[in-house]
């Protein structure tokens, strides 16, 4: 059975899913976002439905309904979960050790029937199906109060941690707040109870007032290179007014946000050639837990999308020791990514 | 110019290293650590020499010597530092962000004068002059009262984020502290405060008591999978005894490492097929700032040496969350290596 173990000296969570050891995977090793495995096999395509657990949620309609696929965007319980909603919550001891039953939940969002296109592939309409998607079940997780955290995130292509090629974004649940989340949250805390405003709020005007890391900009979001950028073309999508709560997204803004993670991820593929990547969702957390896990979050904190493309392989000294060396600075990436039309 | 960076929110600092972005690379991409690249354009090769600055250290004898080579270690500034010395240590402010110019020292250790080999590969008596290196540079880097920290590690193979295939590892002097060594040395000092004991030889009592997760011990050190791997096969090697200072270490004692250290390298490749890996060693920060940065650190700290092969690609989303999903259990994976015979 899966279980959450403390790190004794690092006060961080890992998640042990020996249960997710035996998933498939269908990414060629070493191809990109845009490989097509075959979809007979895939366990997202339509038709296949009976090899995924039965949907969570289903829509129908939208831009990339195929006239043999009943439904144009589906969540369903990962079938390999790293955690499961039916685990009764219990905390141990084991010697000097520490541990949380493996309870949470463990969601897959097929963001399409067509297999094998890439997220900047999908239409505009479609992609911001897919934000709304994570409006719904971060919303809808929330209810359960074990959950102190709801993240969502993308991994595209192997490189980047995929196993399925089909395009698909995953949605956690987790008994524990994760680490960087944390530092994130309390770091935001910090800057609040110093200066009374909040940081992200900061950013976005030093930002948009000094110009050389800023990327682009719709009438809802502002996507920048943060000034630390701890990885090569990483990139934050910020919506322009403090909101702390992703769950709290206006219709209007979800489609401008699928603008701004789209057009990032389109040139990133056109200056850099097709790369792997990663974005995820920081929102605040469980909404019924703000008192006893953040206080006066409302204030401080600021829901946003961090993405990473893959195209170094140096993780492995800095996840060692949380050092991080970036070889392009981000006013260069910004630069880039301004300059390019796609 | 290269330059620190600190993380508004993270408290976390990211070398920006332009510098480094025209380093030369010879890895085939997705070629394993036995790659053979063409030694006539290695740096680091004898008779290279010229292309690499001058020796740092230089070490004939041993039991790697070529007939063709006059060295058999040495130790070079690296031609394309993430850090300089000769840069002077300013502080600075850029708007609402912090900057440390980029002083610092960035080494290369070329292992053997034999291209193309691993470092399990290695006989034990030049894998000891390894480490004998590494102590000698460390020592004398933490002279200069500018680098709070030294670190030496290595990356082999391309998906470990090493350029060059000639073995060889880096030794970094930093002015200021990694996030994971201050973290980890502030939960070293909190368990002390509490139990009055070193939590890193309560972690050898309870491991060698447990013997689940134990993979090997010699005289001089015991090596286990930690009770929270954030990655399948992590594997630490601890000296048996309590030392806080790798510097002190002794010449009978360099030798057990190398045996511990190769030991897990050769099992890993054995039991997972040739593997890409990184290993890093933690010891104190430099020895003339324990009051500033780490009072007390002679009785909480325990210095050692962390071990990932890099078999999954799922670092992206871990990065970007501090939260890690291990797919193979400590217990499996000790076991695994103690079965192994190699």
């Amino acid at each position: 059975m899966n279980e959450l173990r403390k790190d004794p000296l690092l006060n961080r969570w890992v998640i042990i899913a020996t249960d997710r050891a035996g998933r498939p995977h269908d990414w060629p090793r070493g191809s990109s976002g845009s490989s097509k495995s075959d979809p007979r096999n895939c366990p997202f395509c339509p038709g296949n439905e009976k090899h995924a657990p039965g949907p969570i949620l289903e829509w129908k309609g939208g831009s990339h309904e195929m006239p043999d696929s009943p439904w144009s965007l589906r969540v369903v319980p990962n079938k390999f979960p790293a955690l499961r909603v039916e685990v009764e919550l219990k905390r141990k001891g084991v010697g000097m050790f520490d541990l949380v039953t493996g309870v949470g939940a463990h969601e897959v969002v097929v963001e399409t029937p067509e297999h094998g296109v890439g997220f900047g592939e999908l239409d505009l309409d479609q992609a911001a199906l897919v934000f709304k998607a994570y409006r719904e079940r971060i919303g809808d997780l929330m209810r359960d109060s074990r959950l102190e955290y709801v993240l969502a995130f993308k991994n595209e292509g192997f490189g980047a941690g995929a196993s399925l090629s089909h395009p698909h974004s995953q949605i956690i649940g987790i008994p524990v707040l994760p680490l960087r989340v944390e530092e994130e949250l309390a770091g935001a805390r910090t800057y609040f109870n110093t200066k009374r405003r909040c940081i992200f709020c900061d950013m976005l005007d030093t930002e948009t007032m000094m110009r050389d890391r800023l990327v682009y900009q719709n009438d809802g979001f502002t996507v920048f290179c943060p000034y630390a950028s701890a990885s090569p073309f990483e990139t934050w999508v910020l919506p322009r007014t403090h909101q702390h709560d992703f769950t709290t997204v206006t219709d209007a803004d979800l489609s401008r946000l699928a603008d701004a993670v789209q057009t990032v991820i389109r040139r990133w593929h056109k200056a850099l050639g097709r790369v792997d990547f990663n974005f995820l969702l920081h929102t605040s957390p469980n909404h019924a837990l703000f008192d006893r896990l953040c206080p006066g979050v409302q204030e401080h904190f600021h829901w946003h999308i961090e993405m990473f493309p893959r195209i170094t392989s140096t993780a492995g000294f800095e996840w060692g020791t949380g050092f991080f060396i970036n070889t392009t600075a981000p006013e260069e990436a910004a630069r880039v990514l301004r300059e390019t039309v796609a």
